[in-house]
């Protein structure tokens, strides 16, 4: 286990009725100007729309209006909430959607308070040290960003996806409610699974060693969403089961599965280069990268995907030699993902090789060191191959 | 699962070298004013004590001292410290010690905020709205008071042991390190053990549905407990066993784990009474009472109980019947606690049945409405029988 440092400041509200019981006192703590923050405006179909602004009606609250966030949230929008922030001095942004809507709302509550560029948090040349207090309503179980204090935000001119961390961005409050999942298209609930265990995977895997809780607390993580994925496809208004993936989607990206270990991250730092050049659904992108990614690295670490194939997937070690199971295990992420419907090459985007060298090269000096990822470093020819991988079944 | 509020604000600091890193660093944040709150001395043989007063004395703080915080900590200490906070205007408690401290900790900042008798937030007469800033340096794995904010105190005059819990309690900022606790003796470490299994099993037992990734994350707590308790007992200098201990007892009772599950808390009451009326180690009298609650509330529930036997204890299910398999669990519980040299009955307290009808009758009136318990209600009748199975081997 590594030293680490952990606060996860965030009040969850989880479960049904808690916005009609809490939302008008939590909202109240932090003045009477609010920025409500959405998406494509699924909320005003379902009916959350109105419930919100009710709810600040009557409280007497003043509302402005930030819609139309993108499922990859642009600059361009952050830097418009900025502006209607600062314009109206705000109190309080709320962020009703799923990750993308929080996440560019996150950038607009830091940059409201930074004098610099807001993109500078992006490329690391400065961190939000301070921000506008930010509340989320989530309507998409997948990127966990209810309950942590990372963004990641598309900046289309510069052709860059990229993502910042900090205390400061973390939502004062978040309320999560599965039924406000139950409209979910079946595409977004698959890429939200697809994105969910990812986040896993990305933890779970590590050279950390003496982390038997973390890893325990990952395989729990897998089977759980495993067990409710199906279920919830076949019947989207399955309560139980939406309940589960809001809950696993929330716990898989809050930092307590990292207590104490080194995350790998390399295939969210190549799928946000897709993203970047493709405009591609992030599930999708990471359905595709990680499975040929578990592939690339399986070499000399069979142990882990042995494990992974037995303790998740439940694979009978017997007569297996630990190679034979590792590629069990690999095969089984891959099945899963075949299963649930979720995408399998860059065909299926119809991205094809023309970039694949370009986006690896973009890809291995996102961190700086030449290399990404941690459980193993991979080099500009490790991405490329991956991404080569990428382009067949 | 439950509707629920989750929310814990503690800063936590694990592994080695984070004392000397950041101690300084987060308590200037709060003031040059220090109580230094402590136990028996093991923090002074250790070195500890020196390191600490080395790292405030050069930072210029002022540090005032309350030693001598018993294993059941008394309401006469926490008023004592009270006292010395408001005579010196202390900006910033610090707790170094196990749960006992940091519970006279807590109450000690609650209290010095509250003009009344602090013990009321024990009796639910009052509730802490506020509290001095508190910060723990932990040496002891067992309680995970350091990350909740949760204060257990014993009230002499009275004979009652009582807890109460505000999010105002919540130490602002917790240092675990393992190597503190290298030092720990053998009974301290298994009454350590002990109770952090308690903590698990209190949870893990609820009658709440649809809670399967918290079920499994007990059982994984569980299983961590279990692997590294006898390998710490048999070399306390142990590290990476005795930062598992470490870890566990922190995650077993931050709330997580009890997320949307409605807890059960009958033993810890029937516990707290043993202690009130014989102070004896909380962890000791638990190991006494838990198995007899688990053989007196089985029936009918022999489902969770089979489901520890398997997933906690790894016995094989194969022609045994669920009954069966419930009463094999149970007695692993026992074994386990033999084996690691924890007490079995009663007597090995000399306590005998003088007063088990009254420490009944105690307990039953504990939550005020004649039961205790939510897995099972208990009345007095079912304590008065627990308590007599506590009699006997």
């Amino acid at each position: 286990m590594n030293p680490f440092r952990f606060q996860n400041p965030t009040a969850l509200y989880y479960g049904s009725g808690q916005i009609e019981q809490h939302l008008e006192t939590e909202v109240k703590k932090y003045g009477d100007r609010v920025l409500l923050v959405y998406g494509g405006g699924s909320i005003k179909s379902t009916g959350l729309y109105d419930k919100v602004l009710g709810i600040l009606g009557k409280a007497s609250i003043t509302v402005y209006e930030l819609p139309g966030i993108e499922p990859n949230p642009r600059l361009s929008s952050v830097n418009k909430g900025i502006s209607i922030c600062r314009e109206n001095q705000v109190d309080l942004i709320l962020a009703v959607g799923g990750g993308s809507v929080i996440d560019a709302a996150k950038a607009i509550a830091g940059g409201v308070k930074y004098e610099g560029n807001v993109w500078d948090f992006y490329t690391r040349r400065a961190r939000a040290e301070d921000a506008l207090p930010l509340g989320t309503i989530l309507t998409l179980s997948a990127t966990g960003s209810e309950m942590n204090g990372t963004s990641v935000i598309s900046n289309l001119e510069t052709e860059e996806k990229r993502s910042t961390s900090a205390l400061a961005l973390y939502p004062r409050f978040s309320f999560c409610d599965p039924a406000n999942t139950l409209t979910v298209p079946k595409n977004q609930t698959v890429y939200g699974i697809v994105d969910m265990m990812s986040h896993v995977f990305e933890q779970y895997f590590t050279h950390t060693e003496h982390v038997m809780l973390q890893e325990q607390m990952c395989e729990s993580l897998l089977r759980t969403i495993i067990a409710h994925a199906k279920p919830v496809l076949e019947d989207p208004a399955n309560y139980h089961g939406r309940e589960a993936l809001m809950y696993c989607s929330t716990m898989a990206l809050n930092g307590i599965i990292s207590m104490g270990v080194e995350p790998d991250w390399a295939c969210h730092a190549i799928e946000h280069v897709i993203s970047a050049y493709y405009d591609i659904p992030h599930g999708g992108g990471l359905a595709i990268v990680f499975p040929n990614w578990m592939k690339h690295v399986a070499s000399g670490k069979e142990a882990k995907f042995a494990r992974l194939a037995v303790q998740v997937f439940d694979i009978d070690a017997k007569g297996k030699s630990e190679q034979q199971l590792a590629f069990a295990g690999i095969a089984a992420v891959r099945s899963f993902f075949d299963e649930i419907g979720a995408p399998r090459t860059l065909g299926d985007y119809g991205i094809g090789e023309e970039r694949i060298e370009e986006m690896a090269a973009e890809a291995a000096k996102g961190w700086g060191a030449g290399t990404i990822g941690n459980f193993q470093k991979l080099t500009k020819s490790d991405i490329e191959s991956i991404l080569r991988m990428c382009l067949t079944k």
